[in-house]
């Protein structure tokens, strides 16, 4: 079994500098390492603000087709890193949605593969919407 | 490094199992058991849908005020559960709200931790809403 010690500082400054750099990577419509981050797999799930892809080509797909521009993200509320050991990581981010009251959520799983180093195998994208549903 | 062989049946049977429980537990309003599905740590995250839980606490306050039924999910549209070698999962269920036009989504990762197990580290559930916000 793995050391799963969360936050190693060395290992959340590695998942933080890849957050980074794909959080600019969708403010400049950077394809290459929108795809880079994400798990080139059919297993890799994407659950978007206006879209769900299922495995990496779809995901690639709805990154192709989006527009570029600053993004929805106005503000960040908070922002949370969590890594287990050296090779698990998970990142949450709440959020003000630009120009509206309203709270978005992006939260993503990280893995570190031995041969391709960290991916995302799994992210969410939504806002938080009025509906009283219970 | 582990081994990150993806969906190992037996490894997908475990959470699998777990996560119909769960399911079960949350029409139960059964709090032991969705409890005892997420870590119990300050690091766990669970937004939902009117609500973003940080750390099991507020988690367990969420689960306490919530009120029992049948719950929002009126059927099944896609459910994916991915393991990847035996300590790491992530299951994404995609769903048609109850009573509505609208579409939910529902993500957790889950970690099989040596002492306690299988837990959800982080979770994530929306509507998909008809704003387009890009």
């Amino acid at each position: 079994m793995t050391d799963l010690t969360p936050n190693l500082p060395e290992v959340v400054a590695e998942v933080s500098a890849l957050f980074e750099a794909y959080e600019q990577a969708l403010i400049d419509k950077n394809v290459d390492v929108l795809d880079a981050t994400f798990w080139n797999s059919p297993h890799t799930i994407r659950y978007a603000l206006h879209e769900n892809g299922y495995g990496f080509d779809e995901i690639h797909a709805h990154r192709v087709a989006r527009p570029p521009g600053p993004g929805i993200k106005e503000k960040r509320i908070r922002l949370e890193i969590l890594t287990l050991g050296r090779d698990i990581a998970t990142v949450n981010l709440e959020f003000k949605v630009r120009g509206r009251d309203l709270i978005g959520r992006q939260s993503q799983s990280w893995v570190r593969f031995p041969e391709l180093g960290w991916k995302v195998i799994s992210a969410h994208v939504s806002t938080m919407d009025g509906l009283k549903l219970y």
